[in-house]
């Protein structure tokens, strides 16, 4: 069985290589020649709005998924007259816009910040009302990892960061003031089965992704509030496949911030952490397979390299330390690898992520993750 | 960094699958077009003979490995020669001969059951003095899985069985009745440092095995036995890489039986089992990296698939099941796949395997590890 993948990145690669032992073979399409995927898994080198090209490309899978959000939703729906698109272009079409987001939160209960939508200028005065300052204006489409957002401190600025935004729609949210950030990340069957990892913390800087500590160290509500909302997501979207949501702990509740409907960064621990990793799971779930168990096994910790790789002779001297290199050349920016370390328990953890940051001079890193195992 | 591998079967393929996050790339060299290390892993088309292929394929890597056993010793002399070879030639041509090995052992002092050699029929009447029978003849060379070897009941069958055998170099040793068969795996590196995974028992059938059970339920002065014999054989051949020794157990003594120069298929269970799998120290080694981890995660038990994979659907809905298709095509006797259950404790491990042997129909494989874990 052949599952095609459009874009062929390091979530492409870590599907293939999960995927391989199961007896499903990834192909991948991506318009770089040299996409990572392509180290372990068959690519196809072509742009994401070929159309001729992505109907060549699914006329050979059983099945069409994807690996980065800003894939064409109209596209992907041509693809599902002729092959299972998993997850759904609904999907997909809700994560790519900000303002379906979160009004598809908000349906379906789960907490949310107050947001207003603001497709053109006329919808300014009614924003700066309804939404507390200071806010954060964000782009409805095109945005991840911090990019396509300003910061807004009061609703007399708000106007002249819609300027910087090109007058593109826009959602304006208030600013939350949370205590933690958490995310789940959970899989779906075509049948409806769902099931949760465990809810995780994580710590972003410059709004990208550093380190999750995984489990998050939460009560028992929490994790009961976050499964949930993964429930009503998936049911409302009929979604299949994994997808994560992040969230903001704000004084014990949860706001939901986004989803992400694929693999997710918060997920990469459970290769090593849980019995089934979140890219096997997710080939289960697009390949029509029964889901693996999600439970995890011990505890871990996975730190980000982004714009380059710390020395990995030194890294993989530290016991429990599992390298991702994602064969991509280092440049500013840019994810190249991670590193995830399991313990047995939380104080093994916290001596490896300290031995880990003194050998890889990456105290700044995984000092709130020490703060947190105490 | 580029790691060749000669073979292009199961081993190198789940070689490739370890090497990948690592950020080293295994290439393998097979005359199989279809090698099914080729579906994860560039393959090299060529004959194990054929030198001008296998000094092009040793110019484009960093160090060769192999992934079986009767590549030739001395075309990896030659290579030897250009890129460094780990195993080095000599550990390949040692565990060839089932000869050398045995005086290996013998050498250093590593219990064996009676043998003498039979180079030629002039030494058959010393061999019937000296070993008891019923005993086994075997090929010096190019036995393994149980091929190659012919039980003799008594001293008058030795010649016709010897003749059998097309009057090729033998051994013939004194047929054991032990209680258990039992293996190690363990790595070395480079510098020396030497690390073993847990001893397991096995389960053959017909000479090829058939279950792995990991840990093997031993006294803690067996475990020390099979270490301190992987550790002597290692020194006494500089080995570098994975190698397993199997061994019968005999009264509460361990007898080796015969090692293998590379990653063993009692070896599988580390992907999920162990902290580190063999693959991935395997690798690291060869690549001269640190070594990971070698614990075990809990208990495992390996079922080898054999001629054909059991339905997968059911397999996967087995708790803790891990599948592993190697993209073979079926045929009897062929090693085409294997499974590895894990779980916390001996218990829950028992109840997964009586799953998994009633959905699979495998009851008669799989009882006798129920039967060791009681």
């Amino acid at each position: 069985m052949r599952i095609g993948v459009i874009g062929g990145g390091q979530l492409a690669r870590m599907m293939a290589l999960a995927a391989a032992p199961l007896g499903v073979r990834v192909h991948a399409l991506d318009p770089a020649v040299d996409a990572c995927s392509g180290e372990v898994a068959p690519l196809e080198v072509a742009a994401f709005d070929d159309l001729a090209a992505l109907h060549r490309f699914a006329d050979v899978c059983a099945a069409i998924t994807f690996d980065f959000e800003n894939v064409s939703a109209p596209a992907l729906r041509e693809l599902a007259a002729v092959r299972p698109v998993r997850p759904n272009p609904l999907s997909l079409a809700t994560a790519q816009d900000r303002g379906s987001e979160k009004a598809l939160f908000a349906r379906i209960g789960t907490g949310v910040a107050p947001f207003a939508i603001i497709d053109d200028a006329s919808q300014i005065p009614a924003a700066q009302s309804t939404v507390g300052f200071p806010a954060i204006l964000k782009t409805r489409r095109f945005g991840y990892d911090g990019k396509g957002q300003i910061s807004v401190a009061d609703a007399s600025l708000l106007e002249d960061a819609y300027t910087r935004l090109g007058q593109a729609p826009c959602v304006l949210e208030t600013r939350i003031g949370f205590q933690r950030e958490l995310s789940i990340v959970a899989v779906r069957t075509q049948e409806g089965e769902l099931r949760c990892y465990p809810l995780v913390e994580n710590i972003h800087v410059n709004g990208v992704l550093s380190v999750t500590l995984a489990p998050a160290i939460v009560s028992s509500a929490l994790v009961e509030a976050a499964e949930s909302c993964a429930s009503r997501l998936a049911e409302a979207l009929d979604y299949v496949g994994a997808f994560a949501i992040e969230f903001f702990e704000v004084d014990g509740q949860l706001l939901a911030n986004e989803m992400a409907p694929r693999v997710h960064n918060s997920g990469h621990w459970t290769i090593e952490g849980a019995v089934t990793s979140q890219f096997e799971n997710h080939i289960r779930a697009v390949a029509g397979l029964p889901l693996g168990d999600t439970s995890p096994r011990g505890v871990s910790c996975m730190l980000n390299w982004i714009g380059e790789l710390p020395d990995r002779n030194q890294a993989l001297s530290v016991p429990g330390l599992h390298w991702h290199d994602y064969g991509k050349s280092p440049r500013a920016g840019r994810k190249v690898g991670h590193a995830t370390i399991t313990a047995n328990d939380r104080a093994e953890l916290r001596r490896r992520l300290k031995l880990a940051a003194e050998l890889l001079g990456r105290q700044a890193q995984v000092e709130p993750a020490l703060a947190r195992l105490g």
